[in-house]
C-alpha cells in the first residue's frame, strides 16, 4: 500500500499526539475537516489508524507490515531454503542416524553415486528400523528410504506458498529443493536445498520480527 | 478492512468486466467520475483493484485476505492446537515408540500417575536410545525424556505468534499446551493440547486457502 505524503504526515501527527481528534489534525495541517476525511478513512480502513468515538484517532501499526507478510507468500524458495543434508544410498542406517544428529536435521536426502536424488529418509523411517532385528551397521539406508518417484520435491523458483501446501498436503516434514538435469535422455534431479517445517517456522518468525 | 456497499459493488463490476475504465464504472453506478474517485483510490491503495493507464481497472484479490493473515498472528492457541499424545513416565521406550507411530506424531508428552506434565520425548531422543545397548522393552521413557522444568510450554490464551516464536527460539518441534493447577501449594501443569511445527504449517495453510 503506497501512501501519499499527506497520509504520512497524518500518521506522524497521530503517533505523537494520540488520541487526537480529526479537527485537531486538520488544524495542524491547515486543512478543513472535510478535506481531511478521505485520507482519514483510507488510514482507518487500512487499520493504520483507529478512531474511537468522542476520543479521537490512535496509531495502530506501521504501514507496510501487511504488505511484507503477503510478500513472503510469493517469495521464491531459492531465497528461503536451508542447506540440504545428503547421504549416499550405500551408507549404512547407522551412518545415516549419526549424520542426522551431527547435522541436526530431521530428514536426510539420499543420492546415488553420481549425486542424483534417489530417496528421502526421515527420523520415523530410521526409528522403525532400529526397533527391528536388522543390523543397522550393515543395512544400507536405501532399504528403508522412501524412493523416487514417490518423493515430493520443490524447486528454487517455486514460492513459499507452494512449498507450504506441499508440506501440508503430502504430510511430509521436509522437501528437497531440486533442479532438473538431462542425463542420457533421462531427467535426473540434483538436490540444491532443503525446505522443511523448521525452515518454514524460521522464515515466518524472522519475517514477522522485521515487521 | 471493512468495505462499504458501494465499494463491494465496484469490486463486482470490475471482476466481471475487467479491464474497465472509471467512466464505465461510474455509468453503471449512475455516478459521476468525481464521486467515484475516493472509492477507487481506496480500492487501489488496498491492492484490491489495480489500474493500468489508458486501459482501466483490474481485479487483483479478494478484500479481507490481508486482514485474515494478520488476524492469524493474534489468534489464541486454544483455537489452533492439535490433540496431545501423552504417555506415562513408567512406559517403556518401546511402548513410547509404538505410540508415536500409532498416533502419527513427532513428539510425546510424558506425565506422572496423576496426569501432570513431567517431560517431553522427541523422535530424536528415542532414536538416540535405540542405537545404544539399552533394552528398550524395559527402559522407562522417563530416562530418555527432557525433564521439567526444562520444558518449553505454551498456554491456551497465548497467541499463534508467541507459540511460533517459542518453537523457533528454543528449537523445539512441539510445545505442550498446558494449564496450571495448584496441588498442595505447588503449581503443576496439565497438558490440554499440542502446538507443533506441523500444527503451525497446517494452520497457516488452511488459513491461507480460505483467503
Amino acid at each position: 500500500m503506497k501512501l501519499t505524503e499527506r497520509q504520512k504526515e497524518i500518521i506522524e501527527i497521530v503517533k505523537q499526539n494520540e488520541p487526537i481528534t480529526s479537527q485537531e489534525i486538520a488544524e495542524r495541517l491547515g486543512l478543513t475537516r472535510a478535506a481531511l476525511r478521505p485520507d482519514l478513512s483510507i488510514l482507518t480502513m487500512a487499520k493504520i489508524l483507529d478512531a474511537k468515538p468522542r476520543v479521537g484517532y490512535y496509531f495502530v501499526k506501521e504501514p507496510g507490515a501487511v504488505g511484507k507478510l503477503e510478500k513472503l507468500l510469493e517469495m521464491k524458495i531459492e531465497d528461503l531454503q536451508s542447506h540440504p543434508v545428503v547421504v549416499q544410498e550405500s551408507s549404512s542406517v547407522y551412518n545415516a542416524i549419526v549424520t542426522l544428529f551431527l547435522e541436526d536435521v530431521g530428514t536426510l536426502f539420499v543420492s546415488d553415486k553420481e549425486g542424483y536424488l534417489v530417496g528421502v529418509v526421515s527420523r520415523k523411517d530410521l526409528l522403525k528400523v532400529t526397533i527391528g532385528e536388522a543390523d543397522i551397521q550393515k543395512l544400507p539406508v536405501s532399504v528403508v528410504m522412501s524412493r523416487m518417484p514417490n518423493i515430493i520435491v520443490t524447486k528454487p523458483e517455486e514460492t513459499f506458498y507452494t512449498a507450504l501446501r506441499k508440506l501440508v498436503d503430502y504430510k511430509v516434514d521436509a522437501l528437497p529443493v531440486v533442479v532438473e538435469e538431462e542425463v542420457n535422455g533421462q531427467t535426473r534431479l540434483k538436490v540444491v536445498g532443503r525446505f522443511s517445517k523448521t525452515t518454514l517456522a524460521n522464515v515466518l518468525a524472522s519475517h514477522l520480527s522485521e515487521l
